[in-house]
């Protein structure tokens, strides 16, 4: 499976322009920008089939606008080359089916849609850490903090936490624009959380916090980014906001393949060869993107397998970007998670042997703060002029902000043994990992039950990415209506079930294999009624199209 | 003087490329960009003598970080390019002596920095509207909503808006990633308030919630601008993120003159002048950049004025991009806002006559919550296609920050006639107003005594711009140090006084004239003091250059 998989990616660079690889391979197309057109008509029917009032008349709409000046052909290119499928037309289908059954309920065979696409914990019932909110709230609204009753609402440590942080705000003031890289005295606090958790020192200095972690990949597209020429090297499958990321800013996505026999595994043999590969071609390399937990993939990577990425990225002169969102999110008892600074430094690597960039979010882990958009990078191994160019474009967009912000800080530093709230937050943060471990295990179990399907453990992250051996009758029936097979896949299961996974055409794939990524997310009582309608379905899938 | 200008800014288009107009004329940079690595270099002495702990080190730090792989001259040159003065080298030496007063109390003739270069109210003490903050603690931590004590800390109207709010979630989940337009029952709300400002229908679907105004800001120039060749109209002198955004997009920004001799007017000969120059030049132009009021010029547009210029983007197939984040500052009897989707729909122009797009932030008005990075923009006359183009870039980033949406709710709908807030909400809003409006006129006074300085009024938002003759010999003593004259100035008047503005510099200016932007967001209380500072450096400063 391996070597095919490096074969078939080193095709990928030799020929794209074809318009059904553009659905069956997401990233051939990220070489090549000549298919706009194509591409753009496609999404098009899409959209318009599953957004517009009626479908048949999407095209006279867009004619009603022919005296506005903003044109699909006259808007800049790099939007129109983004996808994103984790949002994309599956949720477009979704939100109207759940139109439809708020308008007529008993109008399809399910009574609700089960948005299984996206990491989105608080959308299925997770409720949010009791601490972090109640810190959130006394440091929206100070004025309570000293008055007697809010010592009956709010535990002993969350008001001592919240003037704490307002201490470290200065004037107090929680509505002001903070410095651009966030907060000093929070800063400092998360950096304290790095230390504690790796080892080694941190430096408030190298944290810039921003609104979710997305914001700071963009950041760094955006730097290293000069035009086409440049090369990020991503894993495929891969979490969709890297292409997108890559695409909106001009450059050129570097597939490297996870190989699913092996757990989802990176072989270093792999990198060098789309590296030496890209640069035959004329690209420059920059960065290599690592997600450990793997999104969508669920693999936890091998302390060895990160110490061999450090080297390669040392040796060769690429900036680490290493998604570490999920660290927090570990299911088995076999694996453990190493940040990759942890890792370099235990290699002896110092600040000026490798540039690292770690991004961290509070939308997963336990916490699951998706809404509340905080998150940071640390960024390590560049020079102090570079540094200040990366200040500089954090400087334009002001700052993050401070709700999210200070619940960076929490999550970098909840409560410790011997606080008030300690109990009931180690309560609430256990069982949820202990409930997102066994979601994971019992679906994982499920798949595997289903004829054609195979599906690695999520050691980590948040989701499955089973593999679906296709019957030819059904990858023809996808052909007749122009859909990947997979999209096809996952239509008829949202229509027949109301769930919502995301093809894994989105992500990338293997050219010829077939997959669709799955949350674990929906709550635990759900799960077996979500597997027998996934069962039931599949069985009447199979049995349509079984060649 | 609008001659002069005009004259001056068609000037502008024929010579660029000289090492001193780059800090003199910054629009004239943006019509080339072969300056870069000048202009970072010069960059780099500023950053370097005001960050670097020893800035005769600064050349050996970089030379440390020889190993790394990314390098000033092989980043993206568009990031090198931007530049964002509000928050520029003049706040970073601001920063350097804050830290030495902190170390060394008494090591400056001042004992406080006060920040007038940034319209971030509750950074200078203003405090946040007990209602909104109410709402936003109630929201974040619903859990206390049932709670007797709850009763007694908060308003029954902001616990009965919490639980209203709360509804329109699914889930009633704050910690979920919402809708990526914005929380639907949120956006009815905006839209409805909206509807009551002007009089003209608003549809929830035009609205795309923002992390503060300048995402939405850079969505549109990201969606618009494909090269170097496209252009954006900007008034001169503009808000720095409209050319920092610009920049970074790849674009060219297009400059238009405000006449200073009547009060910051917008002509639209010029305005024709300014198109016609660039077509001629092979620049398509493709949107035109209204601040109304005005930032950092503090004029309020008249209604006919507006309808000049929608009539003028409706003919030459201009998308509006109208900048009204400062709708709610207006200081003067004789001036009203009027949104410009109002000024087009009375004139009678439909969704597909004008593509018009407006940005409002939670950030300014009486409400000023920067920090909360809320805000939003209403796009209309874009085909539904268009729109689907900017509904994918919106959601790589899935959404903004569910406080900020709420907030950007709040704002659209503060308390009503007849609420428990009502009469709180309105005298903590109209003390904050007026109060701006007597910080205004003081400043402007103030100003206009200086000897060689004059100001206009600022009829609305929170700057004064005022313009300095300077004398001939600071000129040359600016030179001699390869600064800016007006950065001069600004240097000198922070380093005496702890005051910083903004040089004018930063946000364009006729060349040959000289200006710095002063917020009038100090506690009135501070005023005087601030005025007798600035009155006596300004005398020393003549004394010390006087011709």
């Amino acid at each position: 499976m391996r070597k095919f998989a490096a074969d078939k990616s080193r095709n990928l660079l030799a020929h794209t322009n074809n318009f059904t690889s553009v659905l069956q391979h997401p990233t051939a197309s990220l070489y090549s920008s000549s298919s706009h057109s194509q591409k753009s008509q496609l999404l098009l029917r899409f959209l318009n089939t599953t957004a517009a009032p009626n479908p048949s008349s999407s095209e006279s709409m867009a004619s009603d606008y022919s005296s506005t000046p903003v044109k699909l052909d006259s808007i800049n290119p790099k939007v129109l080359e983004c996808e994103y499928a984790v949002r994309g037309e599956i949720v477009t289908l979704a939100q109207k089916l759940q139109e439809e059954l708020k308008k007529n309920p008993g109008s399809h065979p399910f009574d609700e849609i089960l948005y299984c696409n996206i990491g989105n914990p608080q959308s299925l019932g997770q409720q949010p850490i009791t601490f972090f909110r109640e810190v959130l709230a006394l440091c929206d609204h100070p004025a309570i903090l000293d008055k007697a009753e809010t010592q009956g609402l709010f535990s002993a440590d969350s008001i001592e936490r919240a003037f704490q942080i307002l201490d470290q705000i200065p004037g107090r003031a929680t509505g002001a624009y903070s410095h651009s890289q966030g907060i000093k005295g929070l800063r400092d606090t998360i950096a304290a959380g790095i230390e504690a958790r790796d080892g080694f020192p941190a430096d408030p200095n190298d944290i810039f916090l921003t609104d979710g972690a997305s914001p700071a990949v963009h950041m760094m597209m955006q730097l290293l980014i000069r035009s086409k020429n440049d090369g990020i090297l991503c894993p495929i499958p891969q979490y969709p906001l890297y292409s997108a990321s890559i695409a909106l800013h001009g450059g050129t996505l570097v597939p490297y393949y996870l190989d699913e026999a092996t757990g989802w595994g990176l072989e270093i043999s792999d990198l060098k060869n789309q590296l030496e590969t890209a640069k035959s071609r004329g690209i420059s390399v920059r960065a290599l993107v690592v997600i450990n937990p793997g999104n969508p993939t669920g693999q936890v990577l091998a302390e060895n397998n990160q110490q061999q990425i450090v080297d390669f990225c040392n040796k060769e002169g690429l900036v680490l970007l290493a998604d570490e969102v999920y660290q927090e999110n570990i299911y088995v008892p076999d694996k453990q998670f190493h940040s990759f600074k942890k890792v370099a430094r235990s290699m002896g690597y110092g600040e000026k042997d490798i540039s690292l960039v770690s991004f961290q979010s509070v939308s997963k882990g336990y916490y699951g703060e998706c809404g509340k958009r905080g998150g940071y990078m640390e960024v390590t191994g560049f020079s102090p002029e570079i540094r200040e160019q990366i200040y500089k474009v954090a400087s334009v967009n002001l700052c993050s902000n401070i709700s999210g912000q200070i619940l960076a800080s929490l999550v970098m530093n909840p409560p410790k043994v011997g606080d008030e709230s300690y109990e009931s937050y180690s309560a609430e943060k256990d069982a949820i990992l202990s409930s997102l471990a066994r979601r994971a295990k019992k679906l994982e179990e499920a798949f595997n039950g289903l004829e054609g399907v195979t599906c690695n453990r999520a050691e980590g992250a948040m989701y499955l990415f089973p593999r679906i051996q296709l019957p030819k009758k059904a990858i023809e029936a996808a052909k007749a209506v122009n859909t990947a097979p997979d999209a096809f896949y996952a239509r008829r299961l949202l229509n027949a079930t109301g769930i919502v996974v995301v093809p894994g055409s989105g992500f990338g794939q293997v050219p010829g294999t077939w997959h669709f990524r799955c949350t674990i997310l929906p709550q635990e009582d759900r799960i077996p009624a979500i597997i027998s309608r996934l069962t039931e379905f599949h069985k009447g899938f199979m049995d349509e199209f079984r060649d």
